[in-house]
């Protein structure tokens, strides 16, 4: 099992490499590849949970839609566990660019993807995406760097 | 595999529902058991990322710290997909109770829990907790409800 671990930790890999290139270039039908239709999110903005692939690239659009072309998205400590057809990954992920009107953003956010193997393809079924929360003021951290 | 896999997911979903009531009693003990050694935390204060057992105890030991016994803690949606030797779970868990300084809590959080069975034991490898964030006004978004 250790060779096909390996071999399917490449190709989470560079499923997750495509999908933060497809992030990059705003490509949205790239994007979508990375999905499992039943996905389960939970985005860094509300609601609590976004259920469905279609929710989850209404996500992106908005993302897209905000920030000038093209959009800088760094994964860093990118860690992958892989079962025989279940896989987590984990990474700080850093946003940069500026927006349509003008302000720039600079912001690191941690990212859990939980994948499944349907039919020979690695998709996210589960993911996560958030800052920390400051108890204190209330306020979400966005300038937290590791 | 079926039968394994639902041995598997009945085992996973004792370990959580474990934690809770260890939680609930504030039994740091209790909570100890249900985490590998080597968890990355991405949890819900900074810094981005906890790294290592003792960091997570830590975390619960400074929660256990600020409310008075017993608090509340609900489970709720709770999905589990499970592999081999990997699976992950997720759920909206609600947080309630009073704190020692007398005000009250009340809030909910996204849970997503990722294992690896180790030495025939599940235990978590990594988990995420957090609340969405309302990017125009930066604050953390503690009221919503599922």
């Amino acid at each position: 099992m250790a060779t096909q671990h390996a071999v399917d930790e490449a190709g989470i890999r560079e499923r997750i490499g495509e999908l933060v290139e497809a992030v990059s270039a705003m490509n949205l039908d790239g994007v979508k590849l990375a999905y499992a239709p039943d996905i389960v999110s939970f985005d860094i903005e509300p609601p609590l949970q976004h259920v469905g692939a279609a929710a989850k690239w209404h996500n992106w659009t908005g993302f897209f839609t905000v920030y000038q072309r093209p959009v800088g998205y760094e994964v860093r400590d990118l860690t992958i566990t892989v079962g025989d057809d279940v896989a987590f990954a984990h990474s700080l992920n850093r946003v940069t660019g500026t927006l349509k009107n003008g302000s720039s953003a600079d912001y690191w956010v941690r990212w859990t993807a939980c994948f499944r193997k349907i039919d020979g393809t690695w998709l996210i079924a589960h993911d996560h995406v958030s800052v920390p929360l400051d108890v204190a003021s209330g306020r979400a951290l966005l300038d937290l760097t590791p």
